[in-house]
């Protein structure tokens, strides 16, 4: 089973609120067309997620207890969702919705609490689940942002994926000469260059990604939508974490 | 906590697709507003899911392996579920959607797995869930129908409901004599009388929701929208089961 997780930069256009990127989406579902192996599907917020995270001033550990707040960002991120999965449906790809809000919570110390029953019985019955980064309910602070980097390292992990594919704006991490770094095995290798991401990102941007890659067993591999395809047919391709 | 069932019947117009019955569903989020007790609202799919099941001949025991009969069904029963936290927003409820097919499955001896930590949390911070009958992945079968009176009993059980209300299209139970009954403890009481649902409903009917309900250990009434008042207020009103 491969997890792929498409940036939401990818897919949207980041800097204009609700607008998918169309032309990238469908590249991004013909590439993924051609996966033989089991998939899950995990997309970002881009344009849809971010913008209300920040109106409501909410992120990973900062909450809200208002249901305005949970259901904006919920319901934003369910809109991409379906442009995704119709993206997916038009390359007969048989992908079908779970919406983390619905499933999963963070405990009183933060933690993570996912069940992956319902991927898993999807995955072994043929279908594509795809999710995505959501809001979910929090003990203690009402809501929090559930990242969709977060949610890859969570599913790699409890449903024993073969190899994580993250589809970014950038074709790899950056050295401090701008150059593709090809592996990193540790984060400070490259934390003097990694930047803050340019747009709203209540997520972390690319340093979190790298952290939680490096936190993760499984072979994670960072590109760009060009890339996609080379991941796909498990070619050497963007940056190799872990 | 309580747990509300708002029969599909009672909220839409079980005869026209994807029909929306507004007084009634205004009615039954006014009635809502009132409850003091922490809340989950189950609904059902009424002419939102119960066509699409039809179409795609699914039911709680014979599956689908097409992705769009999957998507078809679950669209639809989202739409209805937007369309019940808009009248609660209305209403000043703080309502938030849980999707089932996001959360459940169930497994190889079609046995429902229904992790309820998610909601569980959602109560404690002041949200409303509100759950709807839906498909779920099936191991083996590929996706059946959960219904909503199936849900009601799972909720209850696992989240020690103080008391369930099933708001119905009909006042109660009704006797070989059309009276409403006022108690059942055991299923042959009625047997007689329970007819088929008149709408093309693949969730059992009357006799289903009288087996589930005295299958669960918490006290549970029947009775219909002009009821809900008085469900809310516990005053004694329609059919008590078990």
């Amino acid at each position: 089973m491969i997890i792929v997780k498409l940036g939401g930069s990818v897919i949207t256009d980041k800097d204009t609120p609700e607008t998918v990127d169309e032309a990238s989406l469908t590249q991004a579902a013909r590439a993924l067309a051609a996966v033989d192996d089991d998939l899950i599907v995990v997309h970002g917020g881009g344009s849809f997620g971010h913008h209300f995270a920040s109106e409501y001033d909410v992120s990973r550990t900062q909450g809200t207890e208002e249901y305005e707040g949970v259901v904006a960002i919920h319901d934003a991120m369910a809109r991409l969702n379906g442009e995704v999965l119709d993206a997916l449906h038009a390359e007969d790809v048989p992908a079908v919705p779970v919406h983390p809000f619905s499933a999963g919570f963070r405990n009183t110390v933060a933690d993570l609490v996912f069940p992956t029953g319902q991927v898993r019985t999807l995955l072994r019955e043929g279908f594509v689940p795809v999710l995505h980064g959501d809001v979910v309910g929090h003990e203690g602070r009402g809501a929090t942002i559930l990242s969709g980097d977060e949610l890859v390292v969570e599913l790699a992990e409890r449903l024993d994926a073969e190899r994580v594919g993250l589809c970014s704006a950038v074709p790899g991490v950056y050295d401090e000469n701008d150059e593709v770094v090809e592996r990193i095995r540790a984060f400070g290798e490259v934390a003097g260059a990694l930047g803050e991401s340019e747009s709203t990102d209540v997520t972390g941007g690319m340093a979190a990604k790298v952290e939680e890659l490096l936190a993760l067993d499984v072979p994670a591999t960072i590109f760009d939508l060009d890339g996609l395809d080379a991941f796909v047919r498990e070619e050497r391709v963007g940056t190799r974490i872990g």
